[in-house]
C-alpha cells in the first residue's frame, strides 16, 4: 500500500510503500501445564501472549526468543509453530501478521520491557479478555493439544 | 531497520523503517499427486512454488489464493499451513517471511503474470534447482506427507 511520509527539510510528500508488519507470539508452557501471559504496559491494554515485532534481518525463531526474554525474563526452547494469524483487524493499530510458536520456559518469570505484570494461567482460568486475537490463538492451541493427546 | 528515502522535491533524506516483507507460497496438489510449479519471469530465475507479496490489509489466505490465480490460473482450495520460513538469506534481494499453504487445484494450469511457464512435477522428478528455499519447503512437505500416511 502506498503511503506518504513528510520530508523534515522541505515538508514535501515522499511516497513510501507499506506492507503488513511481521510479528511473533509465544505460548510458553510450564511443566505444570500453565501458560505464561503478560499484562501490557502499552495500548491495547490487557493480558496477552508475550511477543512483538520481527526485526529486518532477524528470523522468526530469533525474534520470538528475544521477545520472550525481554518481556518475561525466560529463555525459551521452541517446540513447534502453531500457525500464522493475519486478519487485518487483529491489531487495532495496524495490520500485523503473527507467527505463533509453542515453547517451553522454566524458571521464575519476571515482567520487563513492554510487560507491566507477568502471570501463569491455566486452562479454564484465563483472564476474561485477552488483547488482539489471543483468545482465538489459545483456543486453537488447546484444541490441537486435545488432538495430540 | 532504519533506512532513508530521498525527497523528490528537495533531495533531503527522509527516515523510514523497514520490516521484513510478508509473502506467501502455495504447494498446489493435483489429484494424481503432482505439484504445480512456475518458471519465474523475473530474478531470481528458475522453477519455484507460485507465490508473492501480501498486500497491506489482505489476509494470508486471500493473498495465497490471489497469487495462485494470477500465476497459474487455478482457483485453489486451502488445506493447511505447512509453516513459516524466515531465514534472512532465503531471498537474495531482501528479507522476506513466507507462510506456505498446502492447497488443492484442479483444472488446466496456465502461466501468467510473473510466471513464464507452468508445469506439474512429481516426487523424485522435480527440477534440479528451485528458486529461494523452495527445495527445503518441498522436503518438509514430503516428510510431513510421509508422517501422515
Amino acid at each position: 500500500m502506498k503511503t506518504y511520509l513528510t520530508c523534515p527539510r522541505c515538508g514535501g510528500k515522499v511516497a513510501s510503500y507499506r506492507n503488513p508488519f511481521p510479528t511473533v507470539d509465544a505460548i510458553i508452557e510450564r511443566e505444570d501445564g500453565g501458560i505464561v501471559l503478560i499484562r501490557r504496559k502499552n495500548p491495547p491494554y490487557g493480558w496477552a501472549l508475550p511477543g512483538g515485532f520481527v526485526d529486518y534481518g532477524e528470523s522468526l525463531e530469533a525474534a520470538v526468543k528475544r521477545e520472550a526474554l525481554e518481556e518475561t525474563g525466560l529463555r525459551i526452547t521452541l517446540r513447534y509453530q502453531l500457525g500464522a494469524y493475519s486478519d487485518p483487524a487483529r491489531d487495532p493499530r495496524w495490520h500485523t501478521i503473527s507467527v505463533v510458536f509453542v515453547a517451553r520456559g522454566e524458571g521464575v518469570p519476571k515482567a520487563s520491557d513492554d510487560a507491566a505484570e507477568v502471570g501463569v494461567f491455566y486452562q479454564g482460568g484465563f483472564p476474561d479478555h485477552l488483547a488482539f486475537d489471543h483468545e482465538t490463538i489459545l483456543r486453537d492451541y488447546f484444541r490441537r493439544c486435545g488432538e495430540r493427546s
